[in-house]
C-alpha cells in the first residue's frame, strides 16, 4: 500500500541527507566573500556578481518554473510534476555542492569548499540534468526512487564533467553534452531497466487535458525565454557571454519557426500538436549549447537552430513510438527528442567546428572523445541506477497508480 | 475543410521563409562583436550589453508570456492564443532584423547588417506591434492569414519607423505611437475589412471561463510589471532610462487604481469586470511611452496613468460596443482601449510637452505629424494587408470555427 | 447587498485618495534624478540603479505573481487573490511613499521627497507586509474594507519601521521584523476582531480544487526563486547583498527539503499536503531576513532554513487549527506559519547572533527591543484597525459569501 510506502520511510530519505549537508557545510564549506581581498571592505561593490546574478536568476526560473511546469502536461500527475521538480531541485543544489568540492570541480581553498554565486549556477545545472532523466520517467517511479536516482546522477554527472570538462577540457559552454545528453541517457537508461509490458499500450492517466497543456506552456515559454542566460551565464560578463546569448536568440527562434511547420506536416489532418510546441521548440536552446560561444555566425545560429527543431518533432513523431515498441524504453517527456537528440547534434557541431577552425589541435578528437564518454557514462550510470531503484524498500508504483497523484499527494 | 487548408500550405508559408531568413543571414548579417575595437579581446567584458541584457529579457517575457497569456481568456481558444502568439513572435524576430536592416534602420557596416542585443530589442518591439494587431483579429483569422498579416505588417511598420523615428526624430521612447498606436489601428483596420455580420451578435464562444481568466492574468502582471523595462529599456545604462523606468511605474500604479473604480463604476451592479484589469490596467504603461523620458514628474506620471486607466475602462464599456455596432470593427481582445486611445494620448502628451518645453522649435509640429503619419500608415496599411488576407489560398475562417482551437490544435 | 454595498462606494474609496495622491507628489514629490550632481549630464550613467533594478524587478514579481498567485488556491476566490492582490499593491505603493516621506523615511531635500529606484523597493517591502495581512483575512474582508486596512496598516507599519530600523537601528536586511513579522501579527489582530463563529466549522468554499493549487504554485515559485533579491536588494551592489543572497539560496534549499520531509511525517498516511509544499518551503526566505548579511556560513543558513521549514509545517498542522479553536482568529493564508513565527525565529536568531558576535554593545538588547515593538505595533495597530473595519458603511461580507468572488466580480 502506498501508505506505508511513503510513511516515515518517504521523510528519511530527505531528512537524513539534509542532516548531513547541514554538518558537512559545518565542516567543509565557507563564502568565499570570508576570504582573500574581497574581504578587505565589506561595501566594495562586488562585479562579477552583479553581473552573473540576472542570468543565474534567470537559469534559476528555468529549473523550478521552466522544467516543473513544463512537466505538467499529464492531466493527473500535476502535482508531481511541479511539486517533486521541487523538491529534487532543492535536494540536489546541496548534494551537487559536496560531490562537486569532493571532484576539486569547485573553488577549494585551504580544504574547504568556496561558496559564491557560480557555484550555485553550477548547482542548477546538475539540477538540469537530474530533472531532464525525471522527465524520462515521469509518473513512472515513486518519490523515494526518485531521491535516490538524483542522489546517484549526481555522482556519475560530477565524474563526467570531470572527464570531459576538467581533463579533456572539451568546449561546452550551455552543457548540452554535460547537462542534455547526459541527463536524457541516463533517464532513459533507467527506463530500460524499470520497463513493464503496461507500459507499451497508452494508460489512460498518460494524457493531457487542456489547461493541462496551458500550464505546461508556461514552463515552455519560460525555458525558450532564458535559454540565452543559460548557455550564456558561464562566461556573464564578457563578449562571449554576449555571444552565447545573441547565437542562443537565433538558434531558438529558428527552432520555434521550424517546429510549428513540422508539427503540422507530421500530422495526417495537418493539425499542430501542442507536446510540439512545448518541446521542439526548445531544442534549439539544446542544440546551440556546445557551440553558442563560437563565431558560427547568425547562418550557422539559424541552421542548426531550424535543424534541431525539425529533428525534435521527428523523434516526437517516430522516434520515441519506435523506441517504445522495439527497444522498450517509455519516456514520458520525450526527453529525447528534446536533450538528448539536439545534444548530440550540438555535440558533432562542435566537433566539426573544432575540425574547421583548429585541425592542427588535438580540439576535435577531444570533442568527440567527450561526446562518447558523455554517452556511456549516462548509459551505465543509468542502468546501473536503475538497478539500485529495484530495490523493494524503494516502493514501486502499481499499476493502476502511474501517472497519478493520489497516491503521493492530498488532492 | 480545414484539414486542407493547413495540411503542408501551413508549413510552407513557415518554411519557405525560414529557409529565405537562413540564406539572407549567411549573406548580409554579421556579428556586432566580430568587428571593432570590441574584437580586440574577447575577454574583456561588455558594458553595454550587461545593462541592456536585464531590461530586454523583461520585454522578452512581456512579448512571449505578457502578450501570449493575456489573450489565453477566451475559453476555446488558448492554445491559438499562446501558441500563435509564440509562432509570430518567433518568426517577426528573424523577420524584422532584414526589413529594418534594408530601410537602414539597424547598425550596417560594410553593407551588412551588425547583430547585436538591442537589435534583438527592436525585433522585440516590431513583436509588439504584430502581436496587438493579433489581439484584434484573434480567433478570427486562421493560422496562414496570422503569417501573412505579420509578413506585411511589419514592412508597414518599419516604414513608418524609418519615417517618424529617423527622418522627424520624434520623442517617442516607449514606442506609444511606433507600437502601440500603429498595431491597434493595423489591427482594426484589417478587422474592419474582415467583417462579417455575425460578430454582431455575440459569438457563444467567445467568452472566458473562470480558469481562463486566472490565465490571462499571468499575461497582466507580467506586462505590467515588466513594462518600465519596455519604456527604459531603449535609454539602458543612463539617467534616461532610470527616469523612463520611474515614471512607468508611476503611471501604471495610477492606471491599476484608477481602472479598479472606473470598472465598478461603468457595471450597473457595481461588480469588477476582468477583463478592465486584465487590460485597462496596462494603460498607464502605454499613454507613459512617448513621455516617459522627459521631466513629466510624479505629477505627470500619475495624471497619465489615471486618465489612460479611465479612459479604457470607458472604451471597454462604451466605445467598443459602438465600434462593433456602428463601424462594422469586430476587436476582440479591445486593443483600441489598451493600446490605441492610451497611445494617442500619449502622442497628444508629447506634442503638449514639447510645445511647453520647446516653443521656439519644430519640436511639437513634428510630434503632431508623427502622430498623423502613424495613424495614416497603420490604417492603410492595415486595409491593404486585409484585402490580401481575403485571398481564398490562405484559409480563412468559417463560423462555426471561430475563437476555437479544434480545427487548428490536436486538442 | 452587495450591489449597493460595492457600487460608488466602492470607487470612491479608490478615487478620492487616488486624486490626492495626485495632488499631493505634485506639492511634496520630485526626481531624484532632478538635482545634485547626477543632472550635470543626461546621459551619464546611473551606476546604482543599474545595479539595484534587477533585484528590484524579482522584488516586484514577488509582490504581484508572488503573494497574487500563491493565494489563488482557493477555489471559488482566485479573482479576488489575485485581483484584490493587485489593487492594494498599486493603492499601497502610491500612499507608501507620502506616508514614509512624513516620518522623513525617505529621502527629503528642499521640503520634497526624493524618488529614486529605492523608493520603489521601499514601497514594495510595505506592500509585503499588508498583502500578508491580506493573506490572513483573505475571503473574509470585503475590498472596501481592504482598502481602508490598507489605508491604515501602511501608517502603523512606517511608525514601526521608523522606530525600529531608524531609531533602533536594528539589522533586518530582508524585513523578517519589519515587513513578515509586522504584517503577520497585524493580521491575525485584524482577524481576531473580525471574528464570527461560522469561521470554526470548514466552510464549504473554503478549499482548493486541482488546478486552483497548480495556480497557487506558480505564486509559491516565484517566491521562493525570488527570495535572495528580496533580502539583497537592500544591499544591492555590494558584498553584504552578495551574501545576503548566498546564505537566503541556502537556506530556501534547506526549507523545501524539510517542509516536503515533514508534510508527509505530519499526514497520517504519509501523503504530501500541497498547502505545505505551496507555503512551509518559503519559510526559509522568512527565518534568513534579519540575519541575511550576517557572516552566519552555509552551516547556519541551512540550519535556520530547515528549522524554518519544520516550524513551518507544524504550524499548519498543529498551530493553526488550534488558534482556530481555542483563540478564535481564522488564519486562511497561515500567514503566522510562513510569515510570523519564522519572522520571530529570524529575530531572535538576530538576537543571538548579535549577543554572539558583539557581546559588549547594546545591539541583542536593541534587537530584542526592536522585535518587541514590532509584535506590540502591529498588534495593537490590528486590533484597532480591526475595530474600525467594523464600521458598518464599509461593507462586512455576509457568511453566503465568504471565500467567493461572485458578490464582487462578474464572473
Amino acid at each position: 500500500q502506498p501508505i506505508f510506502i511513503m510513511r516515515g520511510k518517504f521523510s528519511g530519505f530527505l531528512l537524513v541527507p539534509q542532516i548531513i549537508f547541514i554538518v558537512l557545510y559545518g565542516v567543509f564549506v565557507q563564502y568565499d566573500v570570508q576570504a582573500g581581498p574581497r574581504n578587505a571592505s565589506d561595501t566594495t561593490s562586488s562585479e562579477h556578481f552583479d553581473k552573473l546574478y540576472p542570468m543565474f536568476q534567470d537559469v534559476h526560473v528555468m529549473i523550478f518554473i521552466g522544467f516543473g511546469f513544463l512537466m505538467t502536461f499529464l492531466r493527473r500527475y500535476g502535482f508531481g510534476s511541479v511539486g517533486f521538480n521541487f523538491m529534487l531541485a532543492a535536494f540536489v543544489i546541496q548534494w551537487t555542492i559536496l560531490i562537486r568540492g569532493c571532484l576539486d570541480l569547485e573553488d577549494i581553498k585551504d580544504g574547504k569548499i568556496n561558496i559564491n554565486l557560480e557555484t550555485f549556477l553550477n548547482a542548477d545545472f546538475a539540477c538540469g540534468a537530474v530533472l531532464i532523466s525525471f522527465g524520462a520517467v515521469l509518473g513512472v517511479l515513486g518519490p523515494i526512487q526518485l531521491i535516490v536516482m538524483a542522489i546517484l546522477e549526481v555522482v556519475f554527472y560530477s565524474v563526467n564533467e570531470f572527464v570531459i570538462a576538467h581533463k579533456f577540457q572539451i568546449s561546452d559552454i550551455g552543457g548540452s553534452m554535460v547537462i542534455h545528453t547526459f541527463g536524457a541517457y541516463f533517464g532513459l537508461a533507467v527506463s530500460l531497466v524499470h520497463w513493464r509490458p503496461e507500459l507499451k499500450d497508452a494508460h489512460p492517466k498518460e494524457e493531457s487535458v487542456y489547461h493541462s497543456d496551458l500550464f505546461a506552456m508556461i514552463g515552455t515559454l519560460f525555458l525558450w525565454l532564458y535559454w540565452p542566460s543559460f548557455n550564456g551565464a558561464p562566461a556573464a560578463g564578457t563578449i562571449i557571454g554576449e555571444r552565447a546569448v545573441i547565437n542562443t536568440l537565433f538558434s531558438l527562434a529558428a527552432a520555434g519557426v521550424s517546429a510549428f511547420a513540422m508539427s503540422s506536416i507530421v500530422d495526417k489532418s495537418g493539425k499542430i500538436s501542442m507536446v510540439h510546441v512545448q518541446n521542439a521548440t526548445l531544442a534549439g536552446g539544446v542544440a546551440a549549447g556546445a557551440v553558442a560561444n563560437l563565431k558560427i555566425g547568425p547562418l550557422g545560429a539559424t541552421l542548426l537552430g531550424s535543424s534541431s527543431g525539425i529533428l525534435s518533432v521527428l523523434g516526437y513523431a517516430y522516434i520515441t513510438p519506435a523506441i517504445l515498441q522495439h527497444m522498450n524504453i517509455h519516456d514520458t517527456c520525450g526527453v529525447h527528442n528534446l536533450h538528448g537528440m539536439p545534444g548530440v547534434l550540438s555535440g558533432v557541431a562542435a566537433v566539426i567546428i573544432a575540425k574547421a577552425t583548429s585541425p592542427t589541435t588535438q580540439q576535435a578528437n577531444l570533442q568527440l572523445a567527450g561526446l562518447a564518454v558523455t554517452l556511456g557514462i549516462s548509459i551505465i550510470g543509468g542502468l546501473l541506477t536503475g538497478l539500485v531503484l529495484k530495490a523493494p524498500f524503494l516502493g514501486s508504483v502499481k499499476h493502476q497508480d502511474l501517472f497519478d497523484d493520489r497516491p503521493y499527494w492530498n488532492v
